[in-house]
């Protein structure tokens, strides 16, 4: 359902899709505007994580074999479920079709009770793409719209069989012709491909970024010079081959990540060095209790206090927390709207350890933008044992370990001639004693000259050893290095979430004026930074725009020129529109002397001065080293033009 | 073959493989070096290119629906030969193959005969994968000596009947088994995938990003205010399913492409505003009559000269030429081993109107790394025909055109009683006429009272219209707007190729110690431009390194610290394998005074000096505002660490 507390308007940022082909939803083209916006975005994430970090930045094929995604879980779990109607061999994402005939009828119950349905409810942005069309007002029985609601709140939480079941209980049909629904099947969400002619290499396009970064980690411990601990990351597309995507660009097929694998020492504590400079950072904390009662409180909490009681799992874990919401903050997404949610334990994956998610607020809900996970040692685990590859650190310990412990000396030559084709297996069997069986062992062998141990399949399962062949004693063993596999926190951005929530969040119209759209990007991640307006087509304004555009460039600042016929207000506005922070106006002065208007978009305030002062301010604007308050307190402000 | 005149080493930069899976070939993850050297890259480009020209640069899907790719003409064309051994199913690209047993029968030819075969020949790096590994000396006869050698300079212009003639020709056959191989079929290079759950939408990963641009035409002409010529640039992974790919980073199956297609008005002559600009810009340019002589002189010619004297089509191709060189030189590739190649008339696509490479030389030879095609309206053409779209540019005229010419009146109404079912067609036909037909009937209209007019498949062919049903008079017709489908310019980068090529030609080695190789890059696209190096692992260090990588992070400069036991020349060779162009030493003295030793990876001198002046000398050096030389005559020299 539409949030009722976001009033501001969508999204007005170019979304070019590749409608002229009647369009394949899922898929966006992001034209001029929206692509300089995500660079700008992309461009601070670098600078707020890789170079901030020293984080050791990858870039891997997202063409994935599939032997690798098979090893990863991919493959056999990175599914939804689908049904079928056999007849017309429509399909429907299993859990969209329950729940959108619900809630069908539980508003045609309202209807039929005389009960008002608003608007919003009618037209809800989310379910634009529904097939349910018609509300039939007809009333139910309490009890039922009960049970609806209580399914409604758990639809995320259904596996196939359950979903196959409430489609059988509740009577779901394919709304169109009323025909029976099949039992779910589960639909893997990964595309997949074939690599060169012949037909044994299938792959994959990667569903994430992650499985580069640990398929590539013994290089990138290597070119850390074996120093843990250390974060790789990298940015590109990542592919999920919804079943029907609804909710426009916040769920799409091929979508922009930005991931973070930081790799830490269990051992370690899980400490993070910087922590402390981001303990007092405040986060609205949505925590696992509050949910599991019923509520979605939540609570300021210092990530320093969340740590050290426990509500986050860890130092590294909480760093991140912090750090995203600052890099969120940075790019202008609005504070009140950002709340970081703990999974559920049945939400996580089992390996997971600890897992939150920032969300955005937006007029679809509050929408997971950033994941920030602990995937415990799970997947360099499971590829290590798959190929082989020895993915761990090995550490030279600073004082050597000394070890106590009972050990073996067999007599191998010697199994052979006595127990024949079962040597080996009595071999192994003695050799997996653990420690107390062992120290038990050697005082019946010292009593009895011989041990009984137990073998799988040899006899009756119960072996004689006699002394000739076995001998247990303690000793003391040294050891110089240790060996872990490293343990992993992802902090993983969904790039085009965060714009699409960023758009809504500074979206704003101008007071008095309801046509007059704003998008209030800050200077630094604006898709445009400056738009030079010249106030007549005379042919004198030309080397001053020409030299003006290249002096921006120069400094590396983005700059449009409108010579159009329209009134210098509309220009600005349709800028305003596009979220251009700054305007210089050319006019028959600037000829003259050279002086420029400087125009902020927010406050419609402006300044003049001469071009290097003008130029300067911009620059210091743009990086944000000044504001526009400072940038009036300096230069003189000009109300000459007509600009409304 | 290795190409004899580049002698320097192969790109030491990190190639991490997905190779704890074995490998899948054509695939490759660049590490840190190679991901911050392409990011780099691509920074450059978008400066110089996209905010240097203000281009509109978009962000299209790779995922494209078949039918667009139907339209563009990929579906059907965009294909390799393969041939088959059908006993075994293995499978070779058809010209491969072919290329490769007649070169080892050469080179056995040439044994035979006693003559030298050099190692180089022998052990081709192109030819890594190659499966034709032993040579059998046996000669041949001069004819065929001279045939083969025909066959092999010609190799790439084969169809695929040809290569299948060849095939049987000189029994060609599977080298692992001598297995007869089937004829040449077409291998279409495009991944294939399928959107949703149904069979009925398939689609294909695109193999250039080209298409997106011109689908979104229509919004970007007007996103640009109807303003023509202007540009729109594209930056982002495309894809070929090779059928064998060899040649390591330079034939890949997924690669980072930056492309830019200029719309220009055909009637303008393509001129260019900005070709006064570049006009003097030497380029060595290698001419279709040049190669159709057989040979491959170049000619070093100002571009001015060479659009003026029509070896280049026009100004806008010329421009973009001499821009591609410019841009090259910036990023550190050698002026001696670029050329500009013409493409030949059966090389190009039948709609491009001139086409020229930019080729860079390597150790696998002259590599094409950027092409500049005229691609004329083609592309624009076919995807309006088929979807409808508009995508044409609307001109509002100064001066509306004035147009004499012969128009034709129908009574339509009496045309049905008259032909019956072949109304419509006479209709069409007459409608059809041309100019000059329509000067010439109404003449004989005038004179007969009727006109006999061809149509086909009605009557005889030949019908006559009588003055009751037609009219024809010469008429003035005005015309205030002009309608056109623009043409396109389209200067496409290679970036794998071109870093790699860059890695070449940076690559050097220290004389009088082959050991220690240098990566030249400069510094603007160096991967890490500082390394910080502590002279001990005294506490007291800790604070000054900290400090030194945050203020250069502050300056958005990358730097790694080297705290590792190595001594501090072998921290610097290991770095001047990396490219790091600056070292900055912390020694004692530093602790004391705060000044610090910085180094020149190229010369390995030093100057010493306060941190501020260090910092700015770094930050001018990185921005390449100053040169090391420049630096070196401000700032006091240090000799006094044993550095090499």
């Amino acid at each position: 359902m539409a949030h009722p507390t976001v009033t501001m308007k969508g999204a007005p940022f170019d979304r070019a899709a590749i409608e002229i082909y009647g369009g394949v939803s899922g898929l966006y083209d992001y034209g001029p505007s929206g692509c300089a916006l995500q660079a700008n975005i992309v461009d601070t994430w670098r600078k707020e994580f890789v170079l901030e970090e020293n984080m050791l930045e990858v870039d891997c094929t997202m063409l994935t074999p599939h032997e690798v995604l098979k090893t990863s879980g991919h493959v056999d779990k990175f599914a939804d479920w689908m049904t079928k109607d056999p007849k017309t061999g429509e399909i429907f994402r299993a859990d969209h079709i329950v729940e959108e005939i619900l809630e069908a009828r539980l508003k045609g119950d309202k209807e039929a009770r005389g009960q008002k349905v608003d608007d919003e409810e009618k037209e809800d942005p989310k379910k634009k793409k529904k097939k349910v069309k018609v509300i039939k007002a007809e009333k139910l029985d309490d009890a039922v719209v009960k049970d609806y609601e209580e399914v409604l709140a758990k639809i995320d939480n259904y596996n196939g069989e359950e979903l196959g079941e409430l489609i059988k209980k509740y009577n779901i049909r394919n709304p169109a012709n009323d025909g029976e629904l099949e039992p779910p099947k589960a639909f893997n969400l990964m595309f997949q491909t074939s690599i060169g002619p012949s037909a044994n290499s299938p792959a994959y396009l990667r569903p994430e970024t992650a499985q580069g970064q640990f398929l590539n980690f013994q290089k990138l411990l290597e070119f850390n010079q074996q120093a843990m601990p250390f974060a790789s990351a990298s940015i590109g597309k990542s592919f999920r081959n919804e079943i029907s995507p609804r909710a426009g660009l916040l769920r799409v097929r091929e979508f922009l990540m930005a991931e973070i694998e930081h790799f830490v020492d269990p051992q370690s504590g899980k400490k993070h060095p910087r922590f402390v400079e981001v303990k007092d950072v405040e986060l609205e904390l949505l925590n696992r209790e509050v949910q599991l009662s019923g509520k979605t409180d939540v609570k300021t909490t210092p990530i320093g206090e969340a740590v050290e009681r426990g509500i986050v799992d860890n130092e590294t874990l909480g760093y991140f927390l912090a750090r995203i919401q600052l890099f969120l903050l940075k790019i202008g997404v609005d504070k009140s709207k950002i709340r970081f949610r703990q999974h559920m334990r049945n939400e996580m994956a089992h390996y997971a350890a600890d897992c939150w998610d920032a969300e955005l607020l937006t007029s679809y809900g509050w929408i997971e933008c950033v994941g920030c996970a602990d995937r415990s040692a799970y997947d360099l685990t499971v590829h290590a044992k798959r190929t082989g590859a020895p993915l761990v650190v090995r550490e030279t310990l600073r004082e050597p370990l000394r070890i106590e412990e009972w050990q073996i000396d067999l007599d191998k030559k010697k199994f052979g001639p006595k127990f024949k084709k079962d040597g080996k297996a009595v071999e192994a069997a003695i050799e997996a004693l653990t420690q107390d069986v062992r120290e038990k062992l050697a005082l019946e062998l010292k009593e009895n000259g011989k041990i009984t141990v137990d073998v799988n399949g040899v006899g009756d399962g119960k072996v004689d050893v006699g002394k000739d062949l076995v001998a247990i004693e303690k000793r003391t063993r040294v050891e110089s290095t240790r060996e872990y596999t490293p343990n992993v926190i992802e902090p993983s951005f969904g790039i085009g979430r965060i714009l699409y929530a960023l758009c809504e969040h500074v979206h704003w119209t101008r007071s008095g004026d309801e046509a007059r759209g704003v998008l209030s990007f800050p200077p630094l991640i604006a898709p445009t930074k400056v738009l030079i307006v010249p106030l007549s087509a005379h042919p004198d304004f030309q080397p001053l725009i020409h030299d003006l555009s290249k002096k921006l460039r120069t400094r590396r600042i983005s700059s449009r020129v409108d010579s159009s016929n329209a009134s210098i207000g509309k220009r600005y506005s349709r800028n305003d529109e596009l979220g251009t922070p700054f305007g210089l106006t050319v006019d028959f002065q600037s000829v003259k002397d050279k002086t420029y208007t400087l125009r902020d978009r927010d406050t419609t305030k402006q300044v003049r001065a001469g071009e290097d002062a003008i130029l300067e301010a911009i620059v210091s604007l743009t990086e944000g080293t000044e504001s526009w308050e400072d940038v009036a307190k300096r230069l003189p402000a000009f109300e000459g033009q007509e600009v409304d």
